[in-house]
């Protein structure tokens, strides 16, 4: 009995021709978080379950891929932040702080499939760790390196909308609204929700007063470190956060990241616990309804759970299935010719069993030459030789016959032009 | 409450510095299977149950790692070579045979953690699929391949030991022995037994004649394909097994592999049902105690479980968290200066809030200049600042301050040599 040769769905895994242009994405994504002084971490795809649930909230419980093993209870990561603050507090006297670590790893989330989002996905994350303390100017560096890498990729069209919890919070407290945590909820979904639905539910969570003055800063247009500051509204927290905002901006410029490439955006609030300064969050212009394809922030401690140390720090995460997924279907990699694969330029064919020999010289000579050269072992038809090169993209195609061998040469036919050359040996 | 960060016994994770080690380990094999038009899959790391263990022996299945989610049962791969005979089977009618693909990922198994075995570990495999046929040819490739791999990780002594399932049994049909597969069971333990128990039980499953003309064949020395054709053993199977081993050794020879990088072995075995023909395994000599740190072998039919196709394959897999165990156990990597990372080359510092715009500057214009630069943003004095040099491998410091803001300079300090040199921007 045959069995389907299926994957679960909401699985990753492309066909052979996109699994050349991701490996293309992922590689110089990982290029540019090395150039910019991360370094590379790995870390086990499951680990035990009381240990990586230790700060877990409901919600991220529910989406978790439990294994069992003998008495013994894993998960398997669904970020990979967890595990960063599990493997800091489990190597802090060997890290020398600040820490900047990458990681481009898949993570697991027992959602339902849909557009964008899977079960089983690549991230690339980038944080830095401090001990007691980390400089403000750490943030900008994060979402500066984000910025490269997404420009690196050929991506113009992306925008970074930067935001400070702290400008927020202490609005709110300003604005002396108490049931703080229902309307950070309702922030995070003011793009899912209509003008009016938002302004209905805004309204029974705080008084008129407070609606319309919170309506009028967060739908503020031209909106800057300036028009904030000029708001003139007292509070230390949202003084604070101007100053942290101001700061990041600031440190950007100089970083070169350019000022079409991030805006602010009050309304980005990223949940509601973990973050506590800069966030972000990135989207490709167009194509919002797809979602963020970057983000991150700052964060008063990583691993509080596992270890007694002020561990501050603050990341960013790219994320890779989805970006991917995105450039695919708007048609970015058939316009974009950086992601053809390094391919293998000639393809050498014995004809005939007593030619083999010679052909496999011809392949170490073309080898030592520093190209890259494949062979073809099979018996074949010369137009069928043809079409698998054609088919895997390689432009030079040499047939060893009896005349090659005798005459110690190979002709070297490149299908694209006809022109044919020889090579001695 | 604190959590104690640790990770499941037997899991892979590697400290800081062993991971640059590792990541370069695992970027020369890469660019080796490349260079050797081999290109890279990836699969899902679970997959169904039912489609993962469908050909999968009883003790195979007592290995695995469980995943349950809702209503679906899933297991982690634990080997690459299912997964790719799912894939050949799934994308059948896409792939361009011969296929070759490399796969580097994690695989999972439930076996008691100790020296050399691992729950979760990294293999690196590399295969070749025919449509129909597929040329003995391969296997002398995958081979070279496989030893190109380990000679540019700077490793000399290796040993590759070869041999050929119609070999071994054509010899047992020649000597009439019809229990073979406990006699593939106990050669198979060969290593780990004494000679006089091997001998022993040997005479508890063949007769006296048959043992002793066995042992004769199995102990020649300096056995060649010479030697083996000597015995003039009239058996189909092992005459072609012979001619399959003969053609092995000649292409080998003609890719380059040196002659004291292989040896025939009659004493490998692989297992009982899965190859077919040539099938090889790799010691590290004077390290044979730890077990094959590559093998792999010729199979008639890759995806019969999934398709109704004829794809024979051959294939080879490095072991890479159990090589990269062995050759940091053996102090390989402090006397193999290959191995160190490519690391940052200069730590921009800026001395004081005023001066940090410029640092970046500076940082700038390193990167632009095409070097690897990080800086320091934290409040240091200078000499934490160059412990953080060195424990970093970094070998330029550059502190700036009022003076170099001022005059637009910046002054490196080589800390090996002591010397100091200007840039200007």
């Amino acid at each position: 009995m045959m069995i389907k040769p299926q994957t679960p769905a909401g699985f990753w895994e492309l066909t052979l021709a996109k699994q050349a242009i991701f490996n293309n994405v992922l590689r110089t994504v990982q290029k540019v978080y090395e150039s910019n002084a991360f370094i590379q971490m790995d870390t086990p795809v499951m680990e035990y379950k009381d240990v990586l649930l230790a700060k877990s909230q409901g919600e991220t419980s529910k989406q978790i891929f439990e294994v069992v093993k003998g008495d013994k209870e894993y998960v398997m990561r669904y970020d990979l932040t967890v595990p960063l603050s599990r493997f800091v507090a489990k190597y802090y006297n060997e890290i020398k702080f600040p820490f900047k670590r990458y990681q481009i790893s898949k993570v697991y989330r027992g959602e339902r499939p849909q557009k964008g989002r899977y079960r089983e996905f690549y991230q690339a994350d980038i944080d830095v760790i401090g001990n007691g303390k980390l400089s403000i100017n750490y943030d900008a560096y994060v979402i500066a390196t984000i910025s490269e890498a997404l420009s690196t990729l050929g991506i113009s069209k992306y925008r970074i909308h930067i935001n400070n919890r702290k400008i927020i919070q202490g609005l709110i407290e300003y604005l002396g609204i108490e049931n703080s945590s229902n309307l950070f909820i309702l922030i995070d979904k003011y793009d899912k929700l209509s003008k009016s639905q938002f302004e209905q539910e805004l309204r029974e969570l705080v008084t008129q007063a407070q609606a319309e003055e919170l309506l009028r800063i967060m739908n503020m247009t031209d909106i800057s470190v300036m028009s904030l500051k000029a708001l003139h509204i007292e509070n230390e927290l949202f003084q604070e956060g101007i100053c942290e905002l101001e700061q990041v901006l600031q440190i950007l410029k100089v970083l070169g990241v350019p000022m079409d490439r991030y805006m602010i955006n009050l309304k980005i609030i990223r949940g509601l616990d973990y973050y506590t300064g800069t966030i972000f969050e990135t989207f490709l212009e167009g194509y919002e309804q797809y979602g963020s394809i970057s983000s991150g922030g700052r964060y008063a401690n990583l691993a509080n759970a596992y270890i007694n140390k002020d561990l501050p720090g603050v990341g960013g995460s790219i994320g890779l299935s989805r970006l991917f997924s995105i450039l695919d279907e708007i048609g970015f990699f058939e316009e974009n010719t950086l992601f053809i694969a390094e391919e293998v330029e000639y393809l050498v064919v014995p004809i005939g069993k007593t030619s083999e020999e010679f052909a496999v010289k011809v392949l170490q000579k073309l080898k030592r030459d520093g190209v890259r050269a494949d062979i073809y072992f099979e018996k074949v038809k010369p137009d069928k030789a043809i079409k698998y090169c054609i088919a895997h993209n390689i432009p030079n195609i040499i047939f060893i016959g009896e005349e090659e061998v005798s005459r110690r040469i190979a002709k070297i036919k490149n299908l694209d032009t006809r022109q044919e050359s020889i090579l001695m040996l």
